[in-house]
């Protein structure tokens, strides 16, 4: 079996959502059901989980028995706040432990502050957090966070919100090559290819929001989204044909190339 | 319905595939069966249909009655061989029309020869043929080939055999927007993610061989491939989010790529 | 010496640009003066070289005593508008034989038509003239136009006007391993980075028009387009390092890219 | 004047470049000369300015009074020895404070490790040095180097010593926009084209030094290297031509590309 494992626990999807930026609960459900993801990512500072006891809580609609909640940090710029914000979900959740912490640097490119990203990990690993962590797609820096202790790094594809897809697979595939906790591209998927390519450069998981959210047809991009990730999933593991500029010359094969060189099977 | 039109016959899957390269005819059926392909393509010139009565037919692995049989022109270079070529599975095949022409430009590069292409369409046309026709991604030629009437014009991503992938995406898109038969992507598709940015680009179906039969598990990768053509496909129809270099600027979508501009939604 | 030889005339500079779009013939003298170009090509049909006796005569700014003229057949869409455009030329130059095939396919994309560039540069062939002919980058296209006569194929890079720069580096390249005329990229080029890709390539020289002349400051980009291509051909000359993902690993060159595998000296 | 300003010095050339790994210092002048560089980088810790008194001394080669010296940490991973070898820098070149810091992740992909580089920065800072600094193309590292008083922020362009080009223009893109010190592109250029793509996104300045020293004949890549960074200038002032996808419709441009969104003049 092909056991996607996080902080012990087994899953078998690989696709991770967000709940935002839907129209309403019941859009957020059926496009989670249609992606077929089992763990799902809480904005605690947008969402209502029970903070504002007359208004529509979340957990009616995705219930926790049934699901993975992984409360987020988005819109925190210091170690601070990202803490507090994860001090609350626990208590929101039940001592709930898993976590995905991101600490932003601005609030127009949402692109990570890396001292702040290494400093909030810390405190919250000390604080018995289970940390995934939104990074940069800076190799040492993932290696750092994945040494302290956090337990998948989530190196960014694009900027939050983007859909620009991967600008840059070499630093991802150097991160995947030196990491020996689960790495999950988190952010800038636009498209269903964007996913595939994710996981044929053999990342274990990748999470989005905006790009089901933000399409036209939230549940069918959601559905195109399990697929393509299965896909991506499965070209890795199948071990993808050499690349050729000529077919008729066996002898000279596209070795660079990104796909085929992180072929798990080749 | 999303369906898939092929000379007034009405397909579910939107992958087409070839026999070839496979192990053995039982390797050929494992992964047929995983692609969920209905359209097969055969080499007449290199597949036993009967021609050799001593040995294993592939028709009694693959029988005609499940399958839509292809037969196609690999390795002819002529359109004399062209023609000869497909009036023999005409009779191999009871009569059976449908067909894919191919004319070679040179054993090396496999790539097409585009007047010899043209003149080979319109004297099988003449004949009773339905032409679907592989073709180089030259906008005008395809246009040509679609108004001699082929049911189906199917442009190259990169070289048959080569696995590189959609090495111009520009000018397959402006095929796709002048194209009133069915465009069908053949050659050239190495992984999944390729197979889902021509889906995403807009095109009706993809044709592969190699990708499947040289990947280290092939029956693997036809799992795979069927999923990312219609994750291609559900994306396209979905109608993805605009791409936007930063997030937090709503005004200044990313316009000009390839796969916002030929969204069906958008 | 580093010479480029066209139809037996030696020439130092590899840029060839148009003179059309500019605001006056002011303006376009200065351009070409910029860009130190030696041949220069002119649309017949929009261009004044005299058929119009009371206006101004682009002769007058750019006397053919001091540039090879390279009459072109911009706007024609038929053999027979071809060729009758280019007998026009050469009464208006006195027997001039050095011209630039274009047959165009339609009118919105610019793309060629190249079966009926095929048959005009036959004729033309016959009747004497000199032909450097306009080709998509069909590598077979390339090679038939070759054989039957003409003097430089000239693939374009991507549409006419676009500057879109090179979209397939690897048709270029192939169409490059395989010529023994000079490749000059014509179309396309959008700044001098564009240019100097086409030169690292090992293509001859490049011919451009709107990139300079759609410039905001056209003079400037003269001679920055001067500058790439001689950077670019002294770059191919002077053969590039490897590439190589990790620079720390010596044996694992990235050894596809089309750079480094197009380098003269490699 | 297109004047370019490093630590309140004006310089003509935008070229900086290093003087390790030639043959010999005769091979390290002549290519210095063709490059027209007046800003060179020395490692302190591989080259003898006077440090082993029997040996070849730089100094005798490239006279100070002629080149602006940057002595470099090319090898350093830890604050401590970057911080040490710029002093000992000083203290070789009469108390010279323009430096260049990197402090690097690891020696397998010589990434920087930005948390390091920081503390370095803000040491050599407070003791009087003018720091140039190595950094990721993180934009908000690179933010915050400008924020603790570097005097030039330098990102890669892609992994030391590899040759790959500008893997991230998006990165670039946005630290350029934000920066109000000069932005010079440090490390992973590989050919000629790839200056000119980083002079033409609006970087005032690119260092290198495998580029030329590892070409085959480096005096000529070096003089390819002056010539693309002026024609990447140029073509940067001159404001570029807008990307169209269709040369026919000028209402659409593509308006989304990397080069055209940061054209000075746009």
């Amino acid at each position: 079996m092909d056991n996607f494992i996080i902080a012990g626990k087994t899953y078998s999807s690989r696709l991770l959502v967000g709940t935002g930026k839907y129209r309403d609960f019941a859009e957020t459900r059926a496009a989670v059901d249609a992606s077929g993801a089992e763990i799902i990512t809480v904005a605690i500072r947008r969402t209502n989980l029970g903070q504002n006891p007359g208004e529509p809580n979340l957990l009616d609609v995705l219930p926790p028995s049934q699901y993975t909640f992984l409360p987020n940090t988005a819109g925190c710029y210091t170690v601070d706040d990202a803490v507090r914000t994860l001090r609350l979900a626990r208590e929101l959740l039940d001592g709930h432990s898993l976590v995905k912490l991101e600490v932003l640097g601005d609030p127009k490119t949402l692109y990570p502050n890396m001292v702040e990203t290494l400093k909030a990990a810390e405190i919250l690993i000390k604080e018995g957090f289970q940390v995934m962590v939104y990074t940069s797609d800076d190799p040492i820096a993932a290696k750092q966070l994945e040494e302290i202790g956090c337990v998948a790094v989530m190196p960014l594809a694009s900027l939050i919100g983007s859909g620009m897809g991967i600008l840059n697979p070499w630093n991802l595939q150097i991160i995947i090559d030196n990491a020996t906790v689960p790495v999950i591209v988190d952010a800038g998927v636009g498209t269903a290819s964007d996913a595939a390519i994710a996981m044929e450069l053999g990342c274990d998981g990748v999470l989005m929001n905006t790009a089901i959210a933000a399409a036209q047809n939230p549940v069918l991009m959601a559905s195109a989204m399990k697929k393509a990730v299965e896909a991506g999933r499965e070209a890795y593991l199948a071990g993808r044909m050499a690349k050729k500029l000529y077919s008729a010359n066996p002898s000279s094969p596209v070795s660079g190339t990104i796909a085929s060189s992180k072929d798990k099977a080749s």
